[in-house]
């Protein structure tokens, strides 16, 4: 008969078990890593800052180290990654602190804008609201300042 | 002993694991079904607009048949869905491509809206709210534009 | 050979499905426990009953016993929880009605506020954006009015 025992293929469900129920780990140690889209679709200068609060305030309670962000920027809210944005200088603060932060492509055709009219060092995602479905559904909560 | 061999055992192991750790599958091909609930709750024609952009993003990026989508009207946002609603030709295509729309019963009591006051063809919910809270549960992912 | 048999494993496995896909059981008896965070971050009264409203939509529809729920308050939001609030005594209710109602310290400390400046009974965690993040991942539903 087959080369797993019975304990293995429990310890197979255990793990799946563990897998579905908690957040990732942190590589090489015990902490969960916790993991957050933040969504930013509003054109309004305060939701920006907030979005960028929000961020800092998990990095500083959590570690940096424990944490996975996500900034998605789409539809009226992104004037925040435009290259004339009000809060440029925290935005490249937060992708040196490791938070991604990624503009919508959808959007930035519908506003005529390309690449050289955003942000250095941003990520682009083909749709926003794609994105922050797909990191969901990968265990991603969802924060909407 | 059983019907059931260690393989098979294994077998079902790996299936809840991968019906707990993914999104459903599409029925009858292998790509993952993106469900996604978006809530409309502001008494403001903009925020309609956009919640019926993010649904066509995601039915124009992934493909109508990869989607299951569902926009759910409560509190002051039902005027979205009350018969002379500024976006009511936009209502019908989003139903026309699969989407489903849902108004609030509860919302509807509390402002002596009755079916006939409606738009034709989309759903009810006895409390959106709940619906919300529901459909997270069955994994879909939250929206809120 | 192990204590398990093969059908032990499999109801262990199939456990663990249960567990992973749906909600929490409520205690004594089989039906879920529907689970939500609501989030108050916005410096607008209507936006805090909106946010009451939900609460006590989901208590009615579901059953007090059958809901479990925290409002997480912070950033603009936080006025709701002063013990000038214009909501205050709606918050009183619902707090007797078993919902949960925190205020973030991060927030209270960027405004000067200390404990005696708020609702009495509420509780408080180190960030409400952390407090949301985490709740997620204990697999309550986010609800943002």
């Amino acid at each position: 008969m087959p080369t797993l025992s019975r304990r293995t293929c429990c310890l197979i469900v255990a793990a799946f078990g563990a897998l579905a129920a908690a957040p990732a780990l942190a590589q090489g140690n015990e902490r969960p890593l916790q993991k957050a889209v933040i969504q930013v679709s509003d054109n309004d200068v305060q939701k920006w800052n907030l979005a960028l609060n929000n961020a800092r305030n998990m990095q500083d309670d959590l570690g940096p180290e424990a944490t996975d962000l996500e900034i998605v920027v789409y539809g009226p809210g992104i004037g925040m990654l435009k290259s004339d944005s009000p809060v440029a200088k925290r935005v490249a603060e937060a992708l040196g602190r490791g938070v991604k932060v990624v503009a919508c492509e959808n959007t930035m055709k519908a506003q005529k804008l390309s690449y050289p009219d955003m942000l250095p060092d941003i990520g682009y995602v083909p749709a926003g609201v794609v994105e922050l479905v797909k990191r969901q559904h990968q265990g991603y909560a969802y924060i909407r300042p």
